[in-house]
């Protein structure tokens, strides 16, 4: 286990109807910026609790966070939030929403312009953020991480910026989801969980826990993408999919990511939802990194899978990808760029750039450019 | 699931020569009441390190924190921080050191005796409190809790304090702990998972984070007694101990908590190591609790002692019973009081207790005086 240090100062309220407590938490003084997305809410009785709860404070709403949020839409946020004098954020939405007001919490509060903030990769300063959730995936209501898109560019990096100071966490919000929402809320939590433990043997502890979650997702899966969704399912999706992204996995390990990088790419440059981009890179990545990852594939199959009848190695680890992929096609989600037609140029676009900056990705930066080259064609050639 | 809210501020700063970004963290404007328990830590070179880290401070030492720590020497330690006029403690020790430390924290900011603080149940304030952890066993590095002894009364009460702000966790001071002291670290990690998950079926994801916890102390327990621990394992051990307890495996749940109040009783009167008399009592109630606690003894059997050749729910359950006897005996700990010939007496005078205090223990509070008697009762009389 490596040296490392942990913190997660952020507050969870969670169960039914815990918005009504927003204004126990939030100071009355508060000039709160309400930023929302595209206005679903509006028909699902949140916007309506959020507007009770602060019927005594000074309130600025903003509206239009998009999917994969961006920065030209931080900046008109910004903008509205600087001349209303805000003094907290509150955002109130999925992952998107809560993204982009991580990044507007912090640019708030100086003159640099938020993509210079994001290419910093870090932001030092932000007034309070508060969130309430209505999309459980990327875990964005209890850490400090951002991704924001810029559509001038057709990039999207990841920031660091504050924790929310309180996530209130209502699982009937998650009722009126649909059916494919909730299977990409599922898949992106399950690939996060597996970016911080496929790598190689590391600590004991972290992987037992990212283990048992990984289980829970698997447990959970077919009830959570029924048609109908009942409230304790809704209850243990919405937790599990914060646990996924917390920290609670990562102490002490080095994660890989390097899914997530080169999905981030796609979504840039096609607009295909973040969790498919996962499903269609992670299973080839691994066929790639077989022989750095099979000691850890192999112990995944054993006790994620309850493989027992293979004793080789190899064998199981190729199970393990064989497990998974299942996994995420049985979500009705597509595991490879070739069966979703992405344009290959998108392929071509993506492994230049990743020659350009000469970055290497994953555990150890053992994923070269050359790698992530034969990721991406892999997808583009393979389907499963 | 139930509602919940959740929060745990506490900063952990972990790994080898951590002590040393000590001074990174307590403003160099402090006044630091840095207390000690017997002084081992002058022999094991942690007391050395405290010191050169703080060698810029304004620093008052307090010596003596027994096991068990008492309100006693609470009152000492308080008197010693008020005409010292500290602004912040710093505990230097295991479990004892550490809850001490946090009604020291709390009492040097009110008049209010600690004796009355502990039996009010709570703290509402406390100067800062910082921990440099040495045993790991009670999760008191991250959590709020605090167990006071009152030696006067032959009494012990919890009582909820103040999170610590930044707890500095340095496995290499694990390699110097006796066998049994470890030995006692690993059963009372156990226990504390226990306590959370053995009731009966309420949340897929704490209950698959709990089974995880509990198969990794099954993992590291043999490395861990053994006569020379290595830094990795002990690294493991010190971790999962405080995950057992700071509340990533509560979340949403009603927890037992019933074999730590019947043991607090047992110390508090004979005082026996507080594992000890977890583990004497615990196999003891779950016999006596069967009916209620036959679904979930079950779910433990199959989930991590793997037992999969017997169906019936009943015989499952005796049977987790049965495995988790072994693991503590394998341990080298007690599990009755007759086999530690623990004066008759002593059960009788804590059997009255109950009924005087007429307080029922256990998730909804199922375990009322009666079963309370008939727990300790089997204890006095069956051996395993």
């Amino acid at each position: 286990m490596k040296n490392f240090s942990f913190h997660n100062p952020t507050r969870i309220v969670f169960g039914k109807d815990c918005v009504a407590k927003l204004n126990k938490f939030i100071p009355e003084k508060e000039r709160v910026l309400v930023c929302f997305g595209g206005g679903s809410v509006r028909f699902n009785g949140v916007y309506n609790q959020v507007k009770a709860t602060l019927s005594g404070y000074t309130v600025h709403e903003f509206w239009g966070i998009e999917p994969n949020p961006s920065v030209e839409t931080v900046r008109a946020a910004v903008a509205e939030g600087k001349s209303f004098n805000a003094t907290c954020v509150l955002a109130v939405g999925g992952g998107s929403v809560l993204d982009a007001c991580k990044l507007i919490a912090a640019a708030l509060t100086t003159d640099v312009d938020p993509w210079e903030i994001t290419r910093a990769g870090v932001c030092k300063t932000y007034l309070p953020l508060y969130t309430v959730l209505t999309v459980p995936a990327t875990g964005s209501e209890m850490n400090s991480g951002a991704v924001i898109s810029n559509k001038a560019t057709g990039e999207k990096f990841p920031v660091t910026c504050g924790f929310p100071v309180v996530s209130f966490m209502d699982p009937s919000f998650c009722l009126t989801l649909g059916q494919r929402q909730r299977a990409c809320g599922i898949a992106d939590a399950y690939v996060h969980v597996l970016e911080q433990y496929l790598t190689f043997p590391q600590s004991g502890i972290m992987d037992r826990m990212a283990e048992g979650v990984l289980k829970q997702l698997i447990d959970i899966a077919p009830k959570c993408v029924k048609e109908e969704l009942d409230y304790d399912t809704a209850s243990e999706y919405m937790l599990t999919a914060t646990i996924a992204l917390n920290g609670f996995l990562g102490m002490g390990v080095v994660p890989d990511w390097a899914t997530h990088f080169i999905g981030h790419e796609i979504t840039a440059l096609t607009s295909i939802t973040h969790a498919e981009t996962l499903t269609m890179i992670l299973p080839h990545l691994w066929y790639v990194l077989l022989d750095h990852k099979q000691e850890k594939l192999a112990q995944y199959a054993r006790r994620v899978w309850h493989i027992t009848d293979i004793k080789d190695e190899r064998k199981l680890a190729l199970r393990a990808i064989e497990r998974t992929v299942k996994f995420f096609r049985d979500l009705g989600l597509a595991t490879s760029m070739l069966e979703k037609n992405v344009d290959p140029e998108v392929g071509n676009e993506i492994i230049e750039r990743f020659y350009k900056r000469n970055t290497s990705l994953g555990e150890g930066q053992i994923c070269t450019p050359e790698l992530i080259e034969a990721v991406i064609r892999r997808s583009q050639q393979v389907k499963f």
